[in-house]
Formats: structure tokens, sequence, C-alpha cells
């Protein structure tokens, strides 16, 4: 999981997860009309997160070590750039993003805590997040981080409003930053222009990065505080199952959001979501 | 080679570039008090370089390659960092390099020429260099860019002398930057004091960096046009020869001042040139 918002145990049963997934995804496909009874029958109202809000060392320790993975994994595809000017571009994009990184670290900094005793413990975790979703080539990678800087930003952004305001101001400023995802835009699109093969491969590939990410996110969140239900209560495996339903159903509107965002994302690039 | 100053052929006859540099390595470890009566038998002339300094989209166009490789190199090294402090501080010093490579860029573009178009012809020969040159863990990679860089930015200052004053004057700035350097000193000292065997590992790697380098920028001069020789002019191989040895002893001052302050970077990790 790329986050921690509570340390307690979770068992989450996957195959809830994946129906709720395909369901959200309907909808989600829907987002800017939603039919009038399925939004009756279902969760619209908007999700707090000001209690999942983490410490402050927590969530710009998590986001400082996203953006370094990230300009990690953009710069190790310099050298597989398909030409000088993808490579340059690549470069400067990157560089770019790297700023993310830098006013993260230093509002960290400021406060007094070493940037790296703030990574270190969600650098495992993360890394793990990056190796199951590795890009075949550079077309990969670029969109990967796309969309996964996309989703997680834009996460990051409505859970820093458990933040004080200050802080919350600097990582809205810090998340600014739009260089890589137009650079994406432009390579991607060109590049699928001369290659309809990729478009497909990439359209699937997106669809599968979603996913992950948002496996990752709901992991992060503890289904029994979702549901209200204290930690230490024994359950059957029944009620367990239904308070992790409770809790999903709790952040649909949340994911609901996530994914609208995603597809317009994947709109950008002329790929369905 | 990595540079291009004038493209008629080259013999290099490459056991006399081997002597000469065994011999100049000599005089170089001596360098802050060259011996009297050495130097009364060597040239020690200031080299002008302002003939050879090539037009500046072809001085920009490598010196911006050059430099957007070594980003490139250096990044591809922060998955293998030793640990999350050395990422993060790799990560900055790489960043605030790559804006060499975007002040030079910026410097091309505003002249009107397209930077790719100005550093395509020397991608593939950079990255012959790279390649052969290639470290084997992170701290060979780290002391690589330490040393190359050193030793090329410190040729480019000088070969700068030839371009029109302002062009001259962008170069220097934006070469400017230390970060790295900084960087590099204290991880390596730092790692070599934690262990032994690096140290002397990167001694003789250090070595050989600067052998490649300066065969390099030797191959990059025409050895007829330093010794006065006509291009067309038909030599025997013992002409030839004494033609090659006449330029090497032209730019032996030049050769000597840059392996002086490689000794003094070798120097300023405690490692013997």
């Amino acid at each position: 999981m790329l986050l921690s918002l509570d340390q307690s145990s979770r068992r989450v049963i996957l195959v809830d997860v994946f129906e709720w997934l395909k369901r959200l995804r309907t909808t989600a496909r829907n987002f800017t009309l939603p039919a009038r009874e399925e939004r009756g029958a279902r969760n619209t109202e908007k999700v707090n997160l000001k209690p999942y809000t983490p410490e402050p060392k927590v969530f710009l320790g998590q986001l400082a070590y996203l953006q370094l993975s990230q300009f990690e994994i953009l710069t190790s595809e310099l050298k597989y750039s398909p030409n000088t000017q993808y490579k340059a571009e690549l470069g400067e994009a990157a560089a770019k993003s790297f700023e993310k990184y830098r006013a993260i670290s230093k509002k960290i900094a400021a406060m007094g805590i070493d940037p790296t005793d703030a990574m270190d413990p969600f650098v495992e975790r993360i890394e793990t997040f990056h190796s199951r979703t590795n890009g075949l080539d550079w077309y990969e990678t670029v969109i990967k981080i796309y969309l996964v800087s996309g989703l997680l930003d834009d996460f990051y952004r409505r859970l820093a409003i458990g933040l004080d305001p200050i802080t919350r101001a600097e990582v809205e400023k810090a998340l600014k930053d739009t260089k890589f995802e137009a650079f994406a835009k432009k390579v991607l699109i060109e590049s699928m222009a001369r290659d309809a093969q990729l478009g497909s491969r990439l359209a699937l590939w997106g669809r599968r990065i979603m996913g992950d990410v948002l496996l990752e996110l709901r992991a992060a969140f503890d289904n029994r505080k979702l549901a209200g239900i204290a930690k230490t209560k024994k359950l059957t495996i029944e009620e367990e199952r239904a308070v992790n339903l409770a809790s999903y159903s709790k952040l649909e509107p949340l994911i609901t959001e996530l994914i609208g965002a995603h597809t317009m994302r994947m709109d950008a690039l002329g790929l369905t979501a």
C-alpha cells in the first residue's frame, strides 16, 4: 500500500474489492451524468477525509518519497527515449517535477524533521507498488506516471483537508506544476498517432494502473474505522465482510470522483478509461 | 571522441599517445612544483585554443548533450542509492546539474537553432564514450561524473575563448554550479571512510577515467593542424609519427593543466591520481 492512515490490521476480502471496483467503474464512466435512480440507491455523500488525514510528518513523508520515486522512474527512462528531442523534453519535465519533491522536503526540514527519517517508513511500500506496476517500455512508463501522479496528487490534495491551513496551502502549491502532464499528453498523442497498436496497449495498461492505485488507496483505509466498529471487537467472517462492504460504501463518493478525474485524463489522450 | 574540432581524418598512433600520457602524468603529479630542468626540456607555453574553438552551434550542441547525458547517467543511479538520504541528495544534485543543460539549451534556442538539431550530431559519440566508461556501481558512477564533468567543464571553459564574449560569459555562467561536486565529495569521502577497499578501487577507476577523457580530447584535435602541416600533404609513417608527436607537444601545456586540476580533484577525495 502507498499510504499509512492507520496501523491497525485489516483483512481485505479481495473478491469484494474487485466487485466494488467494477461497479464503481461503471458509475464513474457516467461521471458527468449519473442516473437518477442509481444515485438514489448509492452513497453519493461527500466523504469527510479529515479524520483520516495522518499527522504532518507521515503525510509529508510519504508524499515526498512518492515524488522522489516518480522522479527516479521518469529519469531512469531517459536512456530509452525514442529520440533526442523526447529525451531533452523528458529531462526538462522530470527536473521540473523534482521541484515538487524539493518543496515538500523543504517543508519537512522546516518543521525540524529530517526528510530522510520522514520518508524512510514508506520507501519499501512505494517501491513495491512501483515494481508491481513497472512499465514495459518508455511509453508505458510515461503514461504510468501521468496517471499515477494524477490520481495520487488528487488524492493527497483531498486528504490535506485535515492539515493545518498553512501546510495545506503549501502542499497545494507544491503539487501545482503541470509541466510533466503537458509533456506526457504531447508525446503520447504524437506517438499513438504514429502507431495505432500503441493506443490499444496503453488503454489496457491505463486501466490496470487505475485499478492498482485504487486498490492501494482502499487498502490504506481502516475498514473498521470507516464502518465505526471498535478495533478490538471479534467478528465472524460474515460480519467482517459486512464491515468491509460498509466501509467501501462509505468511500464510494471519493473513489468515484478519483475515477472521474482519471477518465478525463485518459480522454485527454483519446483513450477510453 | 567527445568533441568535433575538425573533421579531417587523423591517424593516431596509439603507442605514442600512451607514452606521452605516461610522461605527462608524471609531470602532472608534480604539478605544483615542476622540476626546473624538466621544464626547460618541455613545452610549457600556453596553448592558444582560439583557432580550435568550433562554431557556436557545434560548441553549444556538444556541451548541451554532454550535460544532458550526465543528468541521464546520474539519475539512472538513483535506484541504486545505498540509502534514502543519498538518493534524496543525489536527486537534488542531479536536478541542480540539469540547470547547466537548461541554460545551454536555452542559449541555443535563443540563437534560433533547435537544441535537438544542435545536439544530435554528438549523441552517438558521447554515448559511446559513456558506455566505454560505464561505472560498475553507484560509487563508480558518482566519481566518474565528478571527474568527467570536472575535466570537461574545465576544458570547455578554456575552449570557449574563441566564442564571442557574450556567449562565452553565458557558458561560464551555465557551468558555474558546484552542487554535484560538493555532493560527490561528501558521499565518496564518507563511504570510503566506512570501506577501505572502496578507496583503492576508486583510485584505480579515477586514473582510468582520466586516461579515457584525455584520449578523447587528444583525438578531437587535428594533429596536422596543430603541427602546421597541410591536410592534403602525403606523409610517410615516420613523418606522420613526427607530426603526431609535434602536435602532442603543442597540446602539452593544456593537458598538463587539466591533469593538474584532476589531481586536485582526486586529492580532495584523499585519493592519489
